[in-house]
């Protein structure tokens, strides 16, 4: 019943923040005091701070990049003593958790520089925005103290638009006919004995049970609409007034709806995800004050990487940092570029994966027409345009002011958005969402953000795809010298603020283990 | 694409919260001040009270029951400047929006007094629960000022547990093996030939796009499990490794997990559903203080209705009211018992419906184990033995202590806790919910509340049952002489809070007009 008590508490590297502060670095004291012992020492989780009080790993460890991996990487050795220095090329820390708000700047690569007037309490998460309950994102939330909320990734009042669509339909308005179709053609096909090989009498019964509440196709296993669908007029007094509808079977399929109904299927997407409360970049803000905020150099450019055997020395504009170990979480394609005397097989392996485009656009308005005019809280609209989803906020209902994602673009449509001004991207996103939402679509704007990833200096790319986990991939996963690489590139969890962190756990890990088996 | 833009606001019933404060009042005052005129006349929205700083109507009401429905009718008839009393005979408002928190005291009808334990911040809504978004609910809340956060209708990690299964699994994994499935018999049959009659090539190949991402069954269309259905250990810096399974076509469709993968399929129930935070009775709160609290005479057991050519009397208790009007919103049962002079048609119209039983228990834990220890942030587990469904809260994440909804039981199944003490209640439900949570969902409790609404004094059900919308359903839409009737009751939103509003509106809309037309 309880997966995780099985499975990933049994692992070293999940052990860490779902057990408590310490429990991660408990396990890993066990290991230090008993080492070359195979025995599993007996558990008591430490007060946080016990490695700290105990003098265990003095070690001095300096961590490139203030993203979530280098952020955690700091939290977590400061947990066991460790005196940390991290280095930011940007002006402010947090990576691709970026949450933009009133007044910020947004510098973009050989672009504009965009500055947000958004009004107060409207936030962007211009990067991550979604939370599933099992990733280690939550157990961080909990130990930092970051309240959550629900993200609403699915809503059954949004719309589905797709060109195969004279109209947007309600999510709930596809789903109804596609499943009602669906049922009955399989309800038939188990009628007229077509299924008689794969079936027991039993199982038939059970099926046609089964398909009946599936679809609400009836007795007569036939869909014909369903109450499923919405209604013109609500019910109310009256039991309210059908849709049109619904098309035929065919109308049905061509409509393309499939994609927008099995979007929250995913074991990373499916219902309920979560927020912080407040705007994303809230994690990295208690990060940043558990780590200590004297400990994070910003507008820090690393210039030279050089690993000896006693301790790393990183070199920035202005100057340099050494410590005993370094922890390396810049994107692999910008600390492919970064001088270094790792060896050519480091260098090509930060150079395999390949940056992936991504980009989004916060729109502002100052009335929220999608809850008051459209019953829409939360979740997104689907679409086959370029600006593939229109997110609405999943916090604030009812309030005043609110900001809708225009789009979220990934590859070729986010590329041919990065190509844009932002008030090109602007006027594209609105003519496109127009189709969906009227006039006021455009009419009721009052700000507007954009970001493509691919075009943020220092970062250069919304996440990474591996051609394969053989090679670069696993030759990273270990350190070379006394640099260790993290971040959410050297995980099966790419683009989560979850992967870094499990990234960071591990080289946190690996590297304390090793400090504690070699002190000084 | 606004529904409601071209239907609910069509009438003259839905106008009012949807178009704010006065808009309802606009309306019926244009058809006051142009009485047997059929014309469309002009709207302008007015300014709340509006109709009271006119003294268009001075009217005085009595309303029996500060229920949903009671509350309503004063607040509307509040703003158009009616004098209303509202008589209440139990010693607290809101009837069944009812929140319970620590020191709150629950008697039942020949049974025990049960005060609740619970903790500071812990409540159990032991009424109704959620809102749909197109609910009149939802406009009500945010006319009153009443924040409102995502309740969780459906929860992909939580359990679904039928007496066909060995073991609970999770929501998610069933319906990944449910879907596989089903996507792989119909795309089997599709093959096979079996729907060439029903389909054409083009048909056929979207409805095979549709069914592999459907059923993740791929290209061979043979379901052989997915990722979908989660993990024992869940991905990180490795892909994650395979829950054991799926079981075969016939073990799935032995397990009997339909009822649970199609609950939120339908139109009053689909996500996302919402809450008021803090509580269900936040909104009972807001409305009483804007009726005023003086308005409202608890425990006030109504003795008799006499309807009189110049308005009505209505005896309690140690004494009587006068008033132009009365609005009766007790439940139909009830009512039916007090004497009146309303001839025996309504007598036996209020004798109709049929009582339900419903009932639920709230468990109040020290710890939050299912989030903790199973990843479990809202949403319910489903199953068929008699507790039905275990809700887990939608609030307060990540805090302390918590109250899980032990069971939710309608008709026989409420009927067999009804008969039991709390006691011999609590121990069944923990009994079931071990089934599914193991031997922590007895040992962590701290406290429990449970409710039977059948035995709930002057309630006396949980909802009713028509037997049909002819007969009487159809006579208590009008008035009997100066007696309006309302509640959810005389909707088709029975058992749903948005009912008891519509009822009120309706009947406040009626009694408005008829008070215009004939002034004094």
């Amino acid at each position: 019943m309880t997966e995780r008590g099985l499975s990933r508490r049994a692992l070293l590297v999940g052990v860490g923040a779902a057990g408590g502060a310490g429990a991660m670095f408990a396990a890993m004291s066990a290991l230090g005091l008993a080492p070359g012992s195979h025995d599993t020492p007996a558990f008591d989780a430490p007060a946080p701070g016990d490695f700290a009080l105990r003098g265990r790993a003095a070690a001095r460890v300096v961590v490139l990049g203030a993203g979530v991996a280098g952020l955690t990487c700091a939290y977590e050795l400061g947990k066991a003593g460790y005196d940390c220095v991290v280095l930011e090329a940007r002006d402010r820390v947090g990576g691709r958790n970026l949450t933009l708000r009133g007044g910020d700047t947004l510098p973009e690569i050989g672009g504009e520089t965009q500055t947000a007037k958004f009004g107060e309490d409207v936030y962007f998460n211009a990067g991550p925005a979604r939370i599933a309950p099992w990733m280690v994102t939550m157990d961080y939330c909990r130990e930092l103290g970051v309240p959550v909320e629900v993200f609403v990734n699915s809503n059954s009042s949004a719309y589905v638009y797709t060109g195969g669509m004279r109209a947007p339909v309600r999510a709930r308005t596809a789903r109804a006919d596609m499943y009602g179709y669906i049922a009955e053609l399989l309800a038939k096909a188990t009628d007229a004995g077509a299924l008689d090989k794969r079936l027991t009498e039993q199982d038939r019964e059970r099926l046609l049970e089964f398909l009946s509440g599936f679809g609400d196709i009836g007795g007569k296993h036939t869909y014909e609409g369903s109450p499923r669908r919405g209604f013109g007029a609500w019910p109310g007094i009256l039991p309210g007034t059908p849709l049109p509808g619904p098309g035929t079977l065919a109308e049905v399929l061509s409509a393309g709806t499939g994609r927008a109904l099995t979007m929250d299927f995913g074991f990373d997407q499916a219902a309920p995800m979560f927020q912080p409360v407040g705007g994303m970049d809230t994690i990295v803000t208690a990060l940043v004050k558990a780590v200590g905020e004297h400990r994070i150099k910003l507008g820090t450019r690393v210039t030279r990487i050089t690993d000896r055997p006693g301790g790393v020395e990183v070199a920035y504009d202005g100057g340099a940092v050494t410590g005993d170990y370094c922890i390396a979480t810049l994107p692999p394609h910008v600390l492919a570029k970064i001088p270094h005397n790792l060896g050519t097989p480091v260098t090509d392996a930060l150079r395999t994966p390949v940056p992936v485009s991504a980009g989004k656009m916060g729109l502002e308005y100052g009335r929220r027409w999608w809850e008051l005019d459209e019953n829409i809280y939360g979740g997104s609209s689907e679409t086959d345009l370029d600006i593939t989803h229109i997110w609405y906020p999943s916090h604030g209902y009812h309030s005043q002011r609110g900001l809708v994602v225009g789009y979220y673009a990934v590859g070729r449509h986010a590329d041919g958005y990065a190509r844009l001004t932002h008030d090109q991207r602007r006027a594209r996103a609105l003519t496109q969402g127009k189709k969906i939402h009227g006039e006021l679509y455009r009419t009721g704007l009052l700000s507007s953000m954009s970001i493509e990833w691919r075009r943020q200096p220092h970062i250069e790319g919304a996440w990474v795809a591996w051609p394969s986990h053989d090679g670069g991939f696993t030759l990273l996963q270990r350190p070379a010298g006394r640099v260790y690489f993290a971040g959410d590139w050297l995980t099966s969890l790419v683009a989560w603020q979850a992967g870094a962190m499990e990234s960071a756990r591990k080289v946190v890990t690996e590297l304390h283990t090793r400090a504690l088996a070699r002190p000084g």
